[in-house]
């Protein structure tokens, strides 16, 4: 990434702590949110600023695991360790959280985070049926705009959820034109470039500011490749990241890919791809909420096609060479249904498919170089 | 356990898978079960034989490995083997399969079973909302009625319902009496009896005949509890076993702490006294069978006050001088709930808590020896 586009991001960053410190001086408030089901235009439509809270640090999980069991994902560990050692300055800033019952291990972690802040769980369900599931789903929804209006003394009025659509729609939106940009053929974005514009932007509290400055980071961007400029070989394997979600300090294999040579151009997981859907802005707000946010392709879902489907698309649009699918240590979910997923890989688009399953610690990285640049060695141009 | 019933217990299992192919022959349907909250109900209002199949033993479990992941609970890799490898005769005698959504680890391996035999799995919801949960479950069951309907051809009338509520409920009744046997101080029967013939007697094709043995057996051991026989030391130690459920095979805690001179005298656990509940008799019976099975406290629920409710009641009834939490490893809601257990066990009830996670091998025997002894010494009679 170019100086002056790191410099902007990191001002931007330093400016957003102060700007939201500054609102909750104002009385506006701030709403944690845990997981992607979680919708964050019931927060915008109160006038509070969402924050995404997952935890992405290794630091706080030795913190974690005086309560919660060693053998369990990082990412719930992270998330509760940022809790209990209060080192995380948006938990600090959250008035209250909203979660939802993705897995089991999320589900009863928050049974004890509930200790440290006001918390509503919505309870997803386990399939996407629209005459079961999804009913049940949108009064959860509901509950859910109950809950975060007696919280904020704000009525969330139709017009104000379907104002937040749009600007939700918005930011999700450009975020999907940075993520394209790497279908250009080489590809002038590294893989740790988009993660790291896309993680950065996601705290902003001013969601237009954080919207116009993806559009111009990605104008910058796509301006340097009519250039010529890529930060690969045209020979780059283009690699797909399939899986948990990644962030800043959980992004060791990201960065080993492409130390090894590989660009990773595709993030499917809902800190990539799975977040850039578009709700539908011409029926009922909340039926339209409930509607995309169930159709979420997580691995908690049984079954789980859409993930099939999204890869199946992504594969062919982003050129795909080869598909390595992440699992956080000990989630189950996307460790079980990584079985079908390298058939799919491999059997359907005859691609190289590789598994892999860590944490967020360094503890194994000198393997996983070993198995990431044996699998790039495969990955055929 | 005397000879004698020993014997019996052991012929009259044989007896069983003879009377089991013979009224396959005669065309009765078998219906496999997983996890509790699968209505056994619905297949005896069928006319079909109900046998629980979830996996007790350690050898399918390296043949599971090849398809799902290690770090997955054993009892799931032992179910999964037992269908991969065709080594458990109640698999291999089961038409149809009914399961449901109890934890992440099931159900994905579900996905993946389904390519052995038909397969419906029951949507379970994550709490237990009387006004949401419930309803929901209600649709649940019915869908299932409808599939057991589908593949059996018989139509099940609420009178058949009912007949199914009241035969269920005499083998709960049978079942708590003998469990409740071992509340007379000191305890006339053993953990590893007590878990022997429920075990045995879970997979009985004859219901009526299965109730009659564990009637006699119990009046036999309580004629010997008459007369002053019990197998421990008037002062070894009560301990509740609670947690996940233990079979033959799985039972190297039990096993340890008898060894060690404790007298495993409760089983909170759905192998033991969770299951043992009974149906209302006098609503509608899908009603009273979606009611009561929900009403299950396994840890998949969130919150799930029912376990601390019945935990409660059973250290009194059973006058238990320290509990041990058994957690079979990866099992995440067993493993993150031991930790608001203990602090129940050990601040309300002032009694030593132990929490142990393994699997079903012998990998760490010794290690949980030296911890048993250690935690039985604490153990003040």
């Amino acid at each position: 990434m170019k100086t002056e586009i790191q410099n902007k991001l990191q001002q931007m960053v330093e400016q957003n702590l102060i700007d939201i410190e500054e609102a909750k001086e104002k009385g506006k408030k701030v709403i944690g949110l845990y997981c992607l089901y979680s919708p964050a235009e019931l927060a915008v439509a109160a006038g509070a600023i969402p924050l995404p809270l997952c935890g992405t640090r290794n630091d706080p999980i030795q913190a974690a695991e005086e309560v919660l069991p060693r053998n369990l994902c990082p990412l719930i560990k992270s998330s509760y360790g940022f809790a209990a050692t209060g080192t995380c300055p948006y938990f600090r800033f959250s008035d209250f959280l909203v979660a939802d019952t993705t897995c089991d291990g999320k589900k009863k972690m928050y049974e004890l985070l509930s200790a440290f802040k006001p918390l509503h769980v919505l309870q997803l369900p386990q399939n996407q049926d629209p005459s079961s599931a999804l009913p049940f789903w949108l009064e959860e929804v509901k509950k859910c705009k109950g809950f975060i209006e007696r919280q904020t003394g704000v009525s969330i009025t139709d017009a104000k959820l379907s104002a937040a659509i749009r600007l939700m729609n918005q930011e999700r939106l450009a975020q999907k034109a940075l993520m394209d940009l790497a279908k250009i053929k080489p590809s002038p974005i590294s893989g740790m470039d988009l993660l790291t514009i896309l993680f950065r932007t996601g705290f902003f509290a001013d969601k237009a500011q954080g919207i116009r400055l993806i559009h111009e980071i990605a104008a910058e961007i796509r301006n340097d490749a009519s250039q010529g400029m890529h930060p690969f070989s045209p020979h780059a394997p283009r690699i797909l990241l399939t899986g948990v979600p990644v962030g800043l300090g959980s992004d060791k294999v990201i960065k080993l890919l492409e130390a090894a040579g590989g660009n990773v151009v595709c993030f499917e997981s809902c800190s990539g791809y799975k977040k850039v859907f578009q709700i539908d802005e011409t029926i009922d707000p909340l039926q339209a909420i409930a509607e995309q946010y169930l159709s979420t392709p997580c691995s908690v879902m049984s079954p789980n096609q859409g993930r099939l489907d999204l890869l199946d698309r992504l594969i062919k649009e982003f050129s795909v060479d080869g598909v390595v699918d992440l699992t956080w240590q000990a989630c189950h979910t996307y460790n079980v249904e990584s079985y079908n997923i390298g058939k799919f890989v491999q059997e359907k688009h005859r691609l190289p498919f590789l598994h892999l399953e860590t944490d967020f610690s360094e503890a194994d990285t000198e393997t996983l170089r070993v198995r990431i640049e044996a699998f790039l060695e495969m990955v055929i141009k």
